[in-house]
């Protein structure tokens, strides 16, 4: 099991990617009872039956039913139930209710699975037009990225129970003080960001452009929980300057004083892992903060976000190696005073998610994929350590609204050279 | 199992007692998948698994703690977990939030169940003070009670699947046409109601005590099904006159135009059942209508709902026979132009729900059992279709509030004479 | 001007009575700026020249329209502006949105008035049927009505207004300590309540009817704040088991610790009246406290809320004397160990309000009047210091949502015997 | 009058320009009655007493009490009333409940307003530091934002009130049809933006910086309402594909059909203005559209909006002339195939409001300026025809939430070369 984990995606044949991604899902879902995958416990998260489904009715939808014409649907109901956003393929249930239907349960959405995994290896197996092959990619990116959002919806649930029952049992790394930032240098100048290569990107990474920066210094590694407890200790929550507007009425709105799942308890700050209830880790990357208290840190501490494309200028000449989905962690791990650009958290980055000069959104139905969403989402950057291993890259572009916390999200520093 | 079902609560032992309840709850979850048994489909309801949990926590919290020295919590948390409202037992977990609780699982929730029934046994085979007893009894209608919260809470949950799941194959009577009800007069005067006997009564029943009653009839049988659609094709839910202002508000919010689980298509209605969806039946009587529905109905019908004394003064005399819990039914049955007081539907009265004259709530916490709940609900009398036999009588207070129409709620008119 | 405010209502003509109606309107209106008169400071209340134009309303919808056939609208929109609730005679603006409508202003309102006036003089002087004659009272006791519900909802704007300015300037009571009080026995039986005389009633007191009462006692003054204090001072407020389910969930979501209105600084209480800050009184009836409170506090005290039956049985032999609509006072006055059962605080009962038997609505639009509101509202009972002169008797209920404590809303203790 | 309204802001002296802005709120405020400026009629907008007064406190705040050692604050509480929501001189009146406070009233304003303009007056005729000035000016281009805000808050007020008054009667062009617009090409590549001047500007106009830019077109004139009307005919807000995600949530709770203000009335629109309620003119830039619906229409018409540096670039070169601010006209004026890049109508760009690179907010509570609203906000260029004359300029930037739709907003097209 634990192979499967750690191997990245692009291997020789589709085939062969197929089958490894569609059985990683099963794979993370394993430790999950049916009660456990049956909730919904907010109305931006999922079921987790409902993610094995719905990355089922994307091969469905968009491959076996255009392409293979003898292919007869599991349940003339899913593409209904399991639809999650495509307004070009018909109605689809709500989506905070997807908590609210217990059926399918998890042993038929298992069958579903199998039903379509089969016709799909048929499909596989033969001769595969390119913008066949191409959305077979897509299809399986997709199931990655619900990969991720499933044990972000895992933790979620988990959390919520008074219980805090683990996820699975992890050991511990024993906390260490966080040392300084590094800073890494760059020139600024004209530079080129977005994808430019040939291999899978989404439609929202091109085209490849060229853009200004001045020059800037980004921090060689993630701000820590150490950095943030000094945060809070001097007040960070406390104070409306630090804070814009939006963030600073969440802030009294949610009574937040930590991150999501820190907790106090006799001056000591622990925080639920997927692994169970730990102390908190000076050293480790601060995870589960919104771009409200990323800015705000940044702000208090003298800094600022960087841009998406400072962060991409840097890391483009960077490995794509770091602390990614390996169940044996599903948390960051410490840092020394310089790290990999990728894995461990995702970095909010000052952009707002906006369309690259010159965008067109794939064609057909899977453009709605991601040029819908663009607009009061911040971007951010470089994978964290739940995504599968080989789904990100430098010119990816990760979203979410400024006030979510439960993605794993911190941040990194940049200041103006 | 249907023995179980068709059998009444009262027999020689309170051991016995004990066991058959027990074991009807089992019973009623049993169709239920873990996934069923933990969705909660709104707020007012709660996952059969909660229910199962919470009647458990009811014999641990009240008999096992206090009378057995030896006993030991089967889990430190689930006092907290499975209190429903007891605020004098000490805190509990928000009763919205109950359907995010996936652990423990309906499997860890059967083990409590064992767990404390084998404690109970050893205690119930003992030598029992009256106090004592007379709380056994309690917990068994309380979780008598819960047995019928419990199917309306599944059937609420299964209709909100968009796939209709039946929670038994159920066979579907011929519908048949509705006959005028006949009336039954009584003369007025002073008459006493509430609980008089040596049985089991709810604290909420008592004392019994005089009141004067002007002369009036009762409709003998329960409005129907071909009634209400009568008051559907003349604009009933198009016309404000009939209803309270709460009530018309109601129908605009809720876009109300007919009783909840019917459906119109193609200008016939139908109805959603625990046996599944069916053609709506004229000659049952109308069931999962609000208060707000059953006063504006009797209004346009030239009647009015009776108060819960009329209702009790011609109940007293009858027997306790009816529609009652059979899984092989479930739904109302159809009626002729009579039929019992007792079973098929809960029936809507116009007195809310207050204290009698010198109520004095049950001694300790089981005191929060009715007594906290007196103000701004309606009396329903009789029972229902999913009501345990033995579980009601002529003096039994159901309440809910006017804009309730989950529980299986009807009404019967009356008219002064 | 004093004396409009403490004349009594009834006189020798019908006439007179209305003019010393609708001026005593324009009198207590008087001291408001338009600024004052155009603001809702919440859904619940009006604007004072909504009120205005509203009670004018009335007098042209159901008197000029219907009886004079040469009367011309002041305004053709005013019909559906001025309109509060009466479904039958039209679509209406939505009631809280009352405040975001500037125009018609304060001046033209007055306009209105007087053009209403004027016709209504002409009608007046001629000979009236009887029907319409009661007609006539019917909208002077509406006006009355209104007279209070400006108080009210003036007392709540000013109060949300930061600056806390005075309605007027009032001398203000030296505090005093309370002394305890005295109770009035009654024998119960079977008592006739409900309106039996010959003079103006709302439909809602009628018809007079038998009741069965126990014996019980009454006390002679209603709490005060003394009492009040020293319900708050042994944690009334933060004890759950003193209060209705619903009541407790309002003081957690309402963050109340005290009747509205009251502010603690220094460990002493304020309260804000229409004559601005003052001490609290200990003298004084308790005042602007819900039903929940009330409910609560009497559990507290070991005592219980009086039946509308009971409270009428004793009341009924009172003269209807007390502290009422005075614009020197304004406030409940001190009491001693006895005090009239009229004025001062509305009395909550523990009815709620519903039909009497053979209740019949009147006939027409008016009977919207009263019906369309018994649900989910508790009766009070007695009048207090803003309602006008004549107004209220034994039998008159007025009733409000039990979590109501903008009016002038006070308490009575009664015991069984 | 007229004068006051028609010459720009920048003179002589800032002494002149102090009066000539002072005056001109008032002029604006005098055609409404002290009932229209007490009302809000949203939580978004803010009565015209309160825009009166916080313009005042503006000065009262950030002038008079740091500079003149001898002043006394008209009213103590006048601090706490009127800050907007500068969190670093302390706390303030909560913004949506502006609309209950009914005093200070009209006239009080007024008082105070004088009292501050004669301090005023004084410090404005001594010599003073640069840093004070900057400040002046700062204060009188914030009373010119609030002048166009009052002016769009009155709006949205009168609309929401049944009778549809006019703010002031104004002729109405005679409607003409639209002309298609033609295009402006721009050859892209390295453009500066950004204020670079001498004079006032906001700092989030600044730095001025450079970008790169692809070559495209920009069209000459504004959309009209005749494209919208054929955006409308072609079910431009039923396809959902044409919008993002979020604006077709909005369309769907918002029942969104048409812009805000305008109506249909027998296959025929009409728009509510200033001047009152007219035929929509198809030659007429549309206004009152929400960002959304601005993408939405883009989408549909093959173009897009133009990013904030694409428009700058091309504003840059053009006269800031165009139809502001004018009682006369207060509306959008017909357009040719070409029109002003200024006035009219604020055009949504693609770009949200962020910092540009460099950004160093003002220092001082001044500083919460504009910075702290950089989050979930889009760009708007150009001014529109309630702004005053000389307030705008080719680097202004006004922003506003994605929904908003009561500012004057319309849109300009761009499209890729």
């Amino acid at each position: 099991m634990a192979d499967l984990m750690t191997i990245a995606c692009p291997t020789e044949t589709l085939e062969a990617d197929y089958r490894r991604v569609r059985d990683l899902t099963e794979e993370l879902a394993a430790p999950l009872s049916p009660e456990d995958q049956t909730v919904q416990s907010m109305p931006d998260t999922s079921p987790t039956k409902w993610h094995r489904a719905h990355t089922t009715w994307f091969f469905e939808t968009f491959l076996l039913q255009p392409q293979v014409p003898s292919y007869s649907m599991f349940h003339p109901a899913f593409a209904y139930l399991f639809n999650s956003y495509y307004e070009s393929v018909g109605d689809r249930f709500p989506r905070p209710h997807r908590g609210v239907v217990s059926r399918p349960g998890a042993a038929e959405v298992a069958a579903y699975r199998a039903y379509v995994d089969e016709a799909m290896g048929a499909l596989l197996s033969g001769d595969l037009a390119p913008v066949v092959a191409d959305l077979v990619a897509l299809g399986l990116h997709h199931e990655q990225q619900h990969q991720e959002l499933l044990l972000m919806d895992v933790k979620h649930l988990l959390a919520a129970n008074p219980l805090r029952p683990a996820y699975l049992a992890i050991d511990e790394p024993t906390p260490e003080p966080q040392v300084p930032a590094r800073r890494v240098a760059h020139p600024g100048g004209i530079v080129e960001i977005g994808y430019g290569g040939e291999g899978f990107a989404f439609d929202n990474e091109c085209p490849r452009h060229e853009v200004v920066l001045r020059p800037f210094t980004l921090e060689a590694r993630p701000v820590t929980c150490g950095d943030w407890i000094a945060f809070i200790s001097d007040g960070g929550y406390e104070v409306a300057e630090h804070w814009l507007a939006d963030g600073w009425a969440a802030v009294k709105a949610g009574g937040w004083r930590a991150p999501l799942y820190w907790s106090e308890l006799d001056r000591s700050w622990s925080v639920f892992t997927l692994g169970g209830e730990r102390s908190v880790n000076p050293a480790e990357p601060v995870c589960h903060v919104s771009y409200y208290e990323a800015d705000a840190f940044a702000r208090w501490a003298g800094g600022r976000l960087p841009t998406e494309a400072e962060w991409e200028a840097v890391a483009s000449s960077r490995p794509v190696e770091g602390n990614f989905l390996d169940r044996n962690v599903l948390h960051p791990g410490p840092v020394g005073s310089e790290s990999s650009l990728f894995g461990d958290v995702w970095q909010w980055t000052s952009s707002d998610y906006s369309a690259y000069p010159g965008f067109r959104p794939a064609a057909g139905a899977v453009g709605e994929y991601n040029g819908k969403f663009m607009v009061s989402q911040q971007v951010l950057r470089g994978g964290c350590c739940v995504t599968p291993v080989g789904h990100t890259r430098a010119s990816y572009r990760n979203f979410f609204p400024p006030s979510a916390r439960w993605p794993f999200t911190g941040l990194r520093l940049a200041h103006d050279s």
